[in-house]
């Protein structure tokens, strides 16, 4: 089961991985803002609008999350994936409408072995995601931890992160 | 009802605001992951254990919301808060299992006018959550835009964001 699943090796630097579509949906922006960022113009259309969001806006944390959606259904999931120690990079260039459409694509930035856990490797993505206008909203990098095919002979999977 | 409300003048560097606690609990991390990031040691106990995670562990963006939430319940839903241009830093630096109780601080890094946008402040900000054996758990920084409880004269509310 795991020989089909993407390992380290299969994320070499400049391949690309396509996000999306998602259409951004009014019921699923309230429905983020109660249960994580219960502001204005996460809520209530007519308080977007009177903000500087224009709208009924997502919250960045909720266009994030979204983003993560993405990319395992891209690649994530499909792949020999343990976890990632945080993002590097997290710009929310504009407002995120309900009614919007995202796409856009990961690229391989870098990628390199573990020298703290042999048998794993640290991929470091770049990711892109624009409206239906193509204005670019969110801008993103982070690294993920992903098992190689053929660990190392002595390899040791420990349970203990990374230090 | 403004002048009840925290604005940019409030945030001086160095004020702390408490965040959570926040009790992690295993539904609501399946439900985040079900919706957001489904991999299976965020949607299932047994592979949270085997995985090297320990246990049913929150995905990092879920933790990030959580934070979201903290911050506003603490001050951000009660500032003139105006969002957020994305986030400088978060690390994930251990696992968040069920279980867990998360709090921490906010802590004010520097405050400064926005030249694009009179009458507005960036405020940014240093987070810090631990768990309930006093493990720092979460790592980040971002900035907020912030109104100003007197706008100086000539200001100009636009409705676009800044540059």
């Amino acid at each position: 089961m795991s020989a089909e699943k993407l390992s380290f090796e299969d994320f070499e630097p400049g391949r690309r991985f396509a996000l999306g579509p998602k259409p951004v949906l009014a019921e699923e922006i309230i429905e983020f803002a109660q249960e994580f960022d219960p502001q204005p113009m996460h809520l209530d259309e007519s308080a977007g609008r009177a903000s500087i969001l224009g709208g009924l806006a997502a919250s960045g944390w909720h266009t994030s999350a979204m983003l993560m959606r993405m990319m395992a259904d891209s690649y994530i999931v499909r792949a020999l994936c343990e976890g990632a120690p945080g993002i590097d990079l997290m710009e929310w260039r504009k407002p995120v409408l309900a009614g919007d459409t995202l796409q856009g694509h990961s690229t391989v930035l870098e990628a390199r072995q573990m020298r703290s856990r042999p048998g794993m490797g640290i991929v470091k993505f770049r990711h892109a995601l624009e409206n239906q206008r193509g204005e670019v909203v969110c801008l993103s990098e982070n690294s993920v931890m992903i098992r190689m095919r053929l660990p190392p002979e002595g390899a040791n999977m420990s349970s203990e992160l990374p230090a």
